[in-house]
């Protein structure tokens, strides 16, 4: 259809597909260690879910995994490093509660820098191709 | 056991825990594009060998997947951008084969330089933790 004179015609921002393409883009990493064991998203996202509520079952809860499931994955992070990342105290009225360490802040906040200079690397390197990543 | 004078005693190199903590550590790296789709180790490693062998069943072989799973990878990848990675000549008495384009060839090197890069800032980022990295 072609414009009438005095016709509002909506602009539709063209997006700059180069920008565009390589801001959709984001790293998904992993930290392998010699013994396979891998420090990644699920594990970082309960350690400081752990640091904010206190409790591993909050901690659990905010990120929708059982309690078994966020007890097995403290228990690995803690077998990762000769420190603990999380230590739990038992008994009282609240049924005990956990503690992000030192330690483990300080893990948590190196991952995330990692993290944070990957993605870095990501826009660097494929700015080449930005132009060519697919829509969604 | 006590050495006794004259007996040889066999030195165990102690290791630099430090460094050989740290030195186990490696990145397992998806990078993940708006569409949820990603581009990690499994499709990059194919893509390589795709370029080595010509042929993505010889690459699907040389990595232990199945003809219809290296096929399905290559499938994905090609539309994760709007240029192909890998083009298939069909026919011929070899039954055709597989060509990993010089688009391909730039995705894969710059996912390796981002995948260097990463090992990098891990290495720098969890240094003061090297020391704690648990064992084997």
């Amino acid at each position: 259809m072609r414009a009438k004179e005095g016709m509002v015609v909506p602009i539709k921002p063209k997006p700059d597909a180069r920008a565009s393409g390589l801001a959709r883009l984001s790293p998904r990493l992993r930290i392998v260690f010699g013994n396979a064991a891998r420090l990644g998203p699920g594990k970082i996202d309960l350690l400081e879910a752990i640091g904010r509520t206190g409790s591993i079952s909050a901690a659990g809860r905010e990120l929708g995994m059982s309690y078994r499931r966020a007890w097995v994955l403290v228990d690995a992070v803690n077998k990762m490093f000769t420190r603990p990342l999380v230590t739990a105290t038992t008994g009282g009225v609240q049924g005990g509660g956990a503690q992000l360490t030192d330690f483990g802040r300080g893990v948590v906040a190196a991952y995330r820098r990692v993290e944070a200079r990957t993605l870095d690397a990501i826009r660097e390197e494929l700015a080449p191709f930005g132009a060519d990543i697919a829509g969604e």
